[in-house]
This record gives structure tokens, sequence and C-alpha cells, in this order.
């Protein structure tokens, strides 16, 4: 991993940030700095580097001042939330420091009459929807991590999620965004309000730029009332194509609030995990909800259950029981869970046109059987977004291998699908000759604008684009 | 208005232009170029060039060959589609070409499985939604210009519109795109998934960029269910704050499909246009609508109507007829007609954050007074994107110049309530001071990308940013 060239010896830096007072901690300890070397991506897919320090700041203003530093000296930065994202892109860099966001974390202000909340990048997912709760509102986004990851590490990544299918993902909730750039500037980014069009769409373009562009430092989004409590359709199927066709037809006449798929593969990890009383012999189970509430909500799931029974289901049942809705939904949140239980795990993330779901379906087992690994898919069928998730024995090095070629073989069969490399989770390193390939000659264009903002690669040096 | 240097007589870049072949026409005859000259911004706040050629493209590989002579020759090309803009976006500039991509209007693919369409970008919105229509699809943005306006327009402005409170606005329907940078080279944008997050968000950074980051060839879109047919509300108010905390209520508690207000000036004026029967001393009418279908529409109507009342309004109905929904809507789609018979208008377009509705509209009128004009206000209420429209008598020049200074104070009134100067029409010249005072310390940051595209100031110099 190259960083940009460093101009003076560590003991500056280190030196003038330690000065930096209010509350600013920078930590060398190597027992410290060596816990920030990683995200939770795959430790065999990806390197990690070795920082110089890892620096946590109390205070939003004390961002620029940190960045400020690092620039003069020409030491790379990593910003880092809570270092739960899956694709190395909090990984930290060779000489460069780990900058922990994950301290900053008031929510300073939350509108109810506007509908707007106010954070800092700290602030948990989870934490921001409680507040939002209190007042009869919800912040959508909903990654599996919202108990756990960061508002900065979600706008970085525009984190995606179970309830994207009718909400969207993260960067249709960011109407303003703060950041600091590469010269140590802080930028207000975007606006209050639900339209604007003053401006290019900054915030747009910092959702999902992976920490190459600037740090945020604070985040203005958007909340929407709190839906009523879900209905629940589970259908399953003997035959996969046509549990892919279900979702197709579902889609296509309704606007489902969740819309997830698991394969026999994982359905058959889960059962073995937890049993929830799942015939394993089933090749996917369809999970869908609807939160239009009352009537309206009982209405949409059995009109999408009718259409996973015309699809083919074997089996299929509604219930808009609180507990009952949790226990189906609770298959599908065990899904990765599960198949980590059966040995080392590499997750993927692809996006196909929702239309290609079944082709997806149906060829990802092929990529299994010729690379001797077991894959179990399931994911955002609804919005095409599917993990297929590698999994081959702890220890053996031969098998992390084929592992690491199924990787390539999925995202690969994605692409030609008309699909991309990552829906999600992002390019960070695990992605990163993917990303680079699919972006083809409009590469050239991405690191234009990025060197326009920083020109010196401070920000996430070999990440992303 | 500057443009960029010229370095060589018109003759040559109309030369080359005319040598280009393939269906392209150049266009020169003063008659036809000075019909070129503006958009529908009016006339008497924005200046309009006096163009060079205008050039009329029937390929969309023919843009970046134009792109080419243009650059070469350093002759400003102001991208044009139906020319329905009302921000002076697509106004003419000295000396420059007029590139119009009307003639471009081919559907290129419309996927029904994926839920995706192709178009250039001449197609107009309203044959795409018709196209959608056959599969059972829907496209989902409707600005008012739906029916002659271009989805190449509606993504340069990021158009909004009437769906935009449930459906969002155009951006959010673009998953990619096609555009000709000012070095001529056409990049293929962004993707045909839902989701995706390699590269960054550059579909999301061109939608809204008014004609100056690039021209688009070629627009990939989302579609989403047709919805089925709507149920509407309408309620009258006598006080107008009350109108404006219905709004509030209503969007804090459901997301209706439409949001519509209209103070008691525009009822008049509508009433006097073509009576439909409302009573014009009402202080504000409001106009809402739920496409969720059947029961569910009903319940969800019935909701608003309940908000409404429980707000305080005066009178209240709900209808599911079609005929009648048509009609209830046709109040508010006579708005700015109504107005425009009274006299010289001007079409503000300003957005506030929802909670500060009913601030904007108690203020609106003490504007008016002060500069001895007509405002009648209408517009998205449920997004807090207003139209304050300000009518003085035709051929009266001092009115003309109190009208502008109205609708100055228009802007900084929404900007002071945490609003911005255009919610969907758009800076183009008409905002170009309110906007660059607007974006404040970050418009350098907005020039400086802009400079990585286009470093010398090809595209639709002195607009927009």
């Amino acid at each position: 991993m190259t960083g940009p060239l460093r101009t003076s010896a560590p003991s500056g830096v280190l030196h003038e940030l330690a000065a930096l007072g209010s509350g600013v901690v920078v930590h060398t300890e190597p027992d410290v700095t060596d816990a920030y070397r990683r995200d939770q991506a795959s430790p065999f897919l990806v390197p990690a580097g070795t920082p110089l320090a890892v620096v946590v700041p109390r205070r939003t203003q004390d961002v620029a001042r940190i960045v400020s530093v690092a620039a003069r000296h020409r030491v790379p930065v990593v910003p880092r939330g809570a270092g739960s994202g899956l694709s190395g892109g909090a990984n930290a860099v060779d000489g460069g420091i780990v900058l922990d966001l994950s301290k900053l974390r008031r929510i300073t202000d939350l509108d109810p009459a506007s509908m707007t909340a106010v954070a800092e990048p700290g602030v948990l997912n989870a934490d921001l929807k409680a507040a939002a709760a209190e007042h009869g509102l919800w912040y959508a986004p909903d990654p599996a991590s919202a108990a756990f990851s960061t508002l900065g590490g979600n706008v970085a990544t525009n984190a995606g999620g179970l309830c994207c299918v009718k909400y969207g993902v993260t960067r249709e909730a960011v109407l303003g965004l703060d950041v600091v750039t590469a010269d140590g500037r802080e930028h207000h980014l975007g606006r209050a309000t639900r339209k604007g069009v003053v401006g290019y769409d900054l915030p747009a373009l910092f959702a999902g730029s992976e920490g190459t562009l600037g740090v945020i430092t604070s985040v203005t989004v958007r909340l929407v009332p709190k839906p009523p409590p879900p209905v629940t359709v589970v259908a399953a199927f003997t035959d996969l194509t046509r549990a892919g066709e279900a979702v197709a037809a579902a889609v296509r006449r309704t606007t489902p609030s969740l819309l997830e798929i698991m394969d026999g593969v994982t359905l058959a990890a889960v059962e073995a995990f937890r049993p929830q009383g799942l015939d394993p012999t089933y090749a996917a189970l369809l999970i869908a909800q609807s939160d239009l509430g009352g009537e309206a909500g009982q209405e949409q799931a059995k009109a999408i259950e009718a259409m996973a029974v015309a699809a083919g289901a074997d089996l299929s049942m509604v219930s808009d029981d609180a507990a009952e809705s949790e226990l189906l939904l609770a298959a599908r949140r065990l899904a990765y869970p599960a198949l980590e239980t059966q040995g080392q795990t590499v997750l993927d993330d692809v996006a196909v046109p929702v239309g290609r779901i079944p082709d997806l379906l149906r060829k990802v087992p092929a990529i299994a059987d010729r690379h001797g690994v077991t894959i179990g898919t399931f994911g955002h069928a609804g919005d095409g977004n599917m993990h297929p998730t590698i999994v081959v024995p702890h220890g053996d090095a031969a098998a992390a291998e084929r592992a690491a070629h199924a990787f390539d073989a999925v995202v690969e069969l994605a692409q030609s699908l008309g699909g991309t490399a990552t829906g999600e989770h992002g390019v960070g390193l695990v992605k990163f000759g993917h990303g680079t390939r699919e972006l083809g000659d409009t590469l050239d264009l991405h690191r234009r604008i990025r060197a326009t903002l920083d020109p010196h690669g401070l920000f996430n040096p070999g990440k992303a684009v």
C-alpha cells in the first residue's frame, strides 16, 4: 500500500498531534494501534498496514486541526467509525494515522416538526433511531450493523440494509454533511430541506466515497414517520428459479418494506445452528414484509403471498403477530452467523438487475462446485443485492485460496449479468481490482475528482478508486 | 456573460460543424437562432445571449464530435432540451453554440423484468411514462412540464414535481448516465442496478448540474410499479397557519403520494379564471392523495382528512372517483395559468424545512404588501417546496422592478428560515447571485470540481455555480 511521501520524521507529527490538547488522544502503544489495523474484512483477502498512531478527537472542531497537522507532514489519514466495515476501507495504512471518530457521538439537533436530525459522525445508527422514535419518527437506513455501526461510516459506505427496497439507501436519507477536506478546511455541504438544487449534490458525492474525499464531521438526515408494525410473509420453494421469479413478480407489482431471500445451503445452516422448524430440503425461502399497517398491511402481505404461490411456492404463511414476525425474520438474521459456524467464511456482496436474480441464483452453485467450496446465498432480493457467502474449513490454506477464487468468480458472474462488484459493502481494498476494472475508462474521471479534493492523496490512499 | 476565449474566427467552427454530416444540422439563420436565445425564465429577470449557431444532432454519437469541435475552437456550448426550464439555464451565451438535444428521442431499452429503461436525452418525460405504462410500470418523476420537457433536461435540473413527497426527485430515479465531457470523451457513469457502490456517485453529481459538467447523451432510470388510481382529499382553511400545521401533521404521520397547498390569492385567481366552485374567501386549500389503492388508499385518505380537520379545516372531502379526483387536482394545476391571466408573473421556487412552512406562508403576504405586488403562493407543501408567484400589471416597468425586489425578498425569507434559494427549478441565471451567496465558502469547492471536468469553461459559462 503506498501512501503520500512523508516529509518529516514521525516524531514531528506525533509531537504536534499530542500538542493539540482539548481532549485529543494520541495512541502509539502497539497494543492499541494493533487493534486499529483492520476492519471486519476477511484478513486473508486484504492486507493491513501498521499505523503510526491512532488519534481520537472528542470535539468535531478538532478534526480540522488534526487533518491540518497530518497534511503538513504528508502523513496519510484513515478515517474510521466503528471499524465494522467489510471491505478493508478502514484498514490502516503503513505509517499513517487512524482517525477514530467514534467518540464524536452527540445528536446535536433533532427537529420533529421538520423531521430532520443533525448528528456527529460517531453516533450509532441505532442511537439515532432510538432518539427519532421518541418523536414517533424513524431514521430509515438499517444496515445489519445498525446496533454498532456509526452514521459517519454508514454515509462513507452509503450503507444499505433490509429496508432499502422501500426506503432507499443511506444517500437518500442524507440532506447535508459537514466535511473536512485535505486542506484542513471545513465545508458545509447540502442543506436541511428535502429538496434543493443550489450547487452540485456534494452530499451524494461524499456518500459512498469511503473516506477518500474528506472526513465527515456532521450528518444532517431526513427522518420519516415511524411505520406501523410489519406483517410478515414467508414462502418456501423447492425450486430456486421459481423463488427468483416470485421476487421479480413481487417488486414489479408492489413495494414491500422488506424482501429477502435465503437459498437451501443457508437454510440448512440456520436449521443446524438454531433449529427454527424450517425444512432444510427447501431450495429457497422468501421473506417479505409490509409496513403499511392495519388492513392495508394485511392486504399487501396477502397479495405478495399470492404472487409467491402463483410462482410455485410449496409452502407459505402470513403473520401479523409481532413476536411471530420477528421469529420468521430471525431465520434471515441468523443467515451469516449460521454459515460462520460451518467454517471460515468470506461474505461477498454483489448486485444485479432484479430481473437477473434467477440467473444469479442458478449459477452460483456451479461456482461452488467448480472451486470445491460451499456457498450459501442470501440477501436483499428486492434490490438485487445478494450476499453469496463462501465457506471453507478453518485453517486450510488451500481451501482459503479456493475461496478467494470463488469470491472473484461470484463478482465476475454478477458483472456478466449486468451487475456490479459491490451493492452496499464498498470497494475498500477487497474489491479494489474488481471495482477499478468495472469503472474502466471512467476510472480516470473518478481519480481526477479525488485529486481535486485531495491532491496529495492524504485520505485513505490505495483504496476505493 | 463571459464565455471562454474564442481562438479562431466563427467561420472556422461553423465550417467544421457543417462538415460533421450524418444528419447534424447547423442553424445560423437569425430567425432560428433567435428562437433559441431563451428558456422559460422571466425575460425581465435574466439576460440572454446571441448564439453563433444552433446545432442539432440526430445521433447520440455525434454529440462527442460536436463538443470536440467546439472545444478545439473554445466556443461555449449551452446544452438544451425542450427549453422549458425556468431559470435561464438554457439561455444562449453570446457567440456560443446552443446544442439542441431534443431530436435524440429514442427509448433504447425498456426491461420490464429488471424495471429499468434507457433513453436518449430528448425523450419526453411523458413518452417514457407511456412506454413504461405498457408494462404496468411507471417512471415516477413528474415535473409539471412532463408533457413537453425532456429527460435530459429533467436530469440536468434534477427536476421535482408533485410526486416527490413519496417518490423522490429525478436523482432518485437515475441509475446511470452517459455523458460527454469537455474533452470530447464519452463516459458511462453509474450502473443498471438499484444498489451499487463502485466509484463515486457521479450520476448524482450530474443530476442538477445544469449542463455545466457535461452533455447527457443517455439516461438509465429505474421504474416502479404503476400505482393504483388515487384517492383525493381536499381541505379548505380560513386560517393560513392552520393549513401549514395540517401539512406538518400529515407528513409526520404518513406518506401521501401528493400533498399540495394553494393560498387564498391563488384560489381566488383560479376561481376567477375557471370557476371550480371553490369559495375564494378561504385562506388556503390543501390537496392530498393516497395511491395505496383499495381499502388502504381509502384508509390513508381518511386519516389525512382527519388530521386536516384536527388542525382546523373548515371544509373537507374525500373522493376515490377518478373524474372527481382529477377535477379536484385541476384547481392546483390551474394555479399558475390562473395567476398568469392577472398580469406579468414571476414564478419563484424556494424550499424550507417542512416545519417552517407556516412561517413562510405567514410572511409572504408581508413581502407582497411591502413591495406593492400581488403574490399567490402554491406548491409542494409536503416537501416544503413552494412557488410564491409575483403578479404585476403588464407593461409597467416600475411594477416589474418591484416584482424583482419581491422575488429577492422571497428567496431571502426562505433562506432565513433555514431554506434554500431553489427547490427544483435550478439556479441558472435567475438565482445565480442567491445561489452563490448561499454556497458561501463551499462555492470554491464547487468551482474546483467544475474546473476539473471543464477546465476551459466550455459548458454553460456564467451559470449555476
